[in-house]
This record gives C-alpha cells, structure tokens and sequence, in this order.
C-alpha cells in the first residue's frame, strides 16, 4: 500500500465528518436541540444490535449495522429530504446519485464499490437487511419525537395519516413492533402533538 | 416476546441517546464545535470499514465496528475522562463499570451480556478485534486536532512526547499507517500546535 492510498481513505473520512453537520428535523429525547445525520446513524446501529429479535426473518444485522452507517452519508453533498415535506423530493434521487459518485469516489476502487453497494442496498429496498434499516430509520425519528414532547410533529403540524404512512416499514418488517407503534401514535395524538388529518 | 420486552429495549436506546449529549475534547474537522461521543463512535465505524486493509491480522472488521459502536456509552453515566489530562483518571474505570452495569442492565438478560462483553472486550485489549478499534480511537482525533487546526492539542498545550504516547497503539496495531503519523505529529509541531517536551 502506497501512503497515497491512505491519504484517499483518510480523505474521504474528513470529508464525511460533515455529516456531523448535517442537521434533521428531529430533536434529542431531551430537546436540547436538532438531532445530526452522523449520530442519528449511530443510533440506528445501536438499534439494529439491540432491537435483533424484532429484524424480519433473513436479515443480517451485520449487513444492517454497515447499511445504517453509511446510508445518510451522501446527505454531506445532497442535504437532509425532511421525510414530511414536499420540497426537494423530486430532486432528491438525482442529487444524491450525484453525491454518492463524488464521495464514495474519494476511496480507493474497491472500497468505493463496498460503500456504494451498501447504499444502493438501503435504497432499493429489496433485502431483509436493508428493510430492517429502513424500519430502524422510522421507528428511531417517532421515539424521539414522542419523547421530546412533539419534535418535528408539532413544529411542522403533521397529521396522523402522514404519521401512520410514514411508519408502515414497521408494519411490514417489524412486526412485532407494530402494537407498540400505534400505541405511541394513539398517545401522542391524544397529547396534541400529532394533528388531525 | 412480551410488551415488556421491546420497552426495555426501546428504554436503553432513549438513555444512550444522551451519548450525543457527552462533548470530547476534540473539535470537528471544520472547528465550528466540540465533537459528542455518539457522532465520534459513529465515525470510528465508518472509519473501520474503510481503513480494512491497515487492521492488525486477524481483525475482524465486523466485530470492531460494534465494539466502537458499544465502547463510549458508558459516558452516559461516567462522562468523557480526557485523555491528555490528569483528572479523573484514578476513578475511570470504577465509574465506568458501575455505568456499565447500570446502562447495559437496562436490557433483557441475553443483550445486556452481549453488549456488556464488546465494552469488556474493548476495554481488555486482548484481542486483535479490539486493538484495531483502539488504534482508530486514537487515529480519529488525531486527524481531527490537525485538520481543525490545533483542537485539544493547542488548548490543552499538549507536548509532543504526549502525542506520541498517546499514539503508540497505531505503531503498535496499524504499524503500516505508522508514517503517516509521524509526519502528521513533525507537521503538527512545525505549526506550533503542538508544544515542545
């Protein structure tokens, strides 16, 4: 290995800690502020290890664990696409194609595949593994929300049928989850956090 | 599996959440603000996954990816001891196994003791798993201070036989990104960001 070849890896690595930057639409649990793109993927590994006995039959949490790590990277070029809101979503595939070339292009050709295999996996949506991620993704923003008092539900007055739309990965692949969901959408419908449709 | 069961789960993952709360010593690449613990164990998996090639042999990448994700939660309760300082030192670990214990008791029996082990194993540096996942530990804010201009190096008027010290489990574990250590820490002290012994 040549030093030129770390330098690349070590590029990209600097690169990516703009994700920790990245700002999402969801607070902590306590509120203190928006939650970023690089400790919310942490998060969801951290789900993905402790949540196992929900995973849907066939995934691989090790695949899942490296799914939800490098999944929002390319919002370091292509911004966060606020789940909820219109703007920006018919853009948003083609701007992060873009961003998913040019980042994971700052690695050595190898793993520039590995980590572009990984994020077109979570985007296709068509392994148990990256259906277990997704799941994670949706289940992890509606823990927060509810236990910071509303979050992005109340600021931005989303109703329950985009909540319950939102959270249908879950019914489908987690679904031994799915009572706890939609007793947390009862709950916070009945707080007022979550509006009327 | 029991109601009971998933909010037990779903209880840890809201108390690691203060993770992203635990500020290090060490700045962002960009140096708009402190680096928290949850993006930096984030980072650390990102990098093993792209620094494969520099692991120690008989690493298993998989394994080191959860140990970083694991090994700082213990701050929740414990708070981030820093490095290059004095205190604090003497009741680290004692606080970090009472944290331990607390934090991972939080979940059913089977991953408590799951996690419980990676942050032991961690902890031991026994196994080459565990010893990649150090030498990225200490990798990572290396960079950081460097890029950011300084960082905790600067502030805390770190010497450079410090760093050097600090470093020794990259000679030891990554002997072939070694060099470029070394370059990085001579470059660091040309500047003046790091003081003379």
């Amino acid at each position: 290995m040549t030093g030129d070849d770390l330098t690349r890896r070590l590029a990209f690595l600097l690169e990516a800690d703009k994700l920790k930057t990245i700002l999402r639409r969801t607070p902590l649990a306590d509120n203190s502020r928006l939650e970023n793109s690089a400790e919310h993927s942490w998060h969801l590994a951290l789900a993905a290890m402790t949540l196992e006995p929900y995973a849907p039959a066939g995934a691989d949490v090790t695949r899942t664990i490296r799914l939800v790590i490098v999944h929002d990277i390319v919002e370091v070029d292509a911004g966060d696409t606020y789940a909820y809101g219109t703007e920006g979503h018919d853009t948003k595939e083609a701007r992060e194609r873009q961003a998913a070339e040019r980042l994971f292009g700052l690695l050595p050709a190898r793993e520039a595949a590995e980590l572009g295999a990984l994020w077109e996996e979570f985007e296709a949506q068509a392994t148990p593994s990256s259906r277990y991620a997704n799941a994670l993704d949706r289940l992890q923003p509606l823990l927060l929300n509810f236990e910071s008092g509303g979050g992005s539900w109340a600021v931005h007055g989303v109703r329950r049928s985009q909540v319950m739309e939102r959270m249908m990965p879950i019914r489908d692949w987690m679904p031994d989850a799915w009572p706890y969901v939609l007793d947390i959408i009862d709950r916070a419908y009945a707080a007022g956090l979550i509006a009327a449709d």
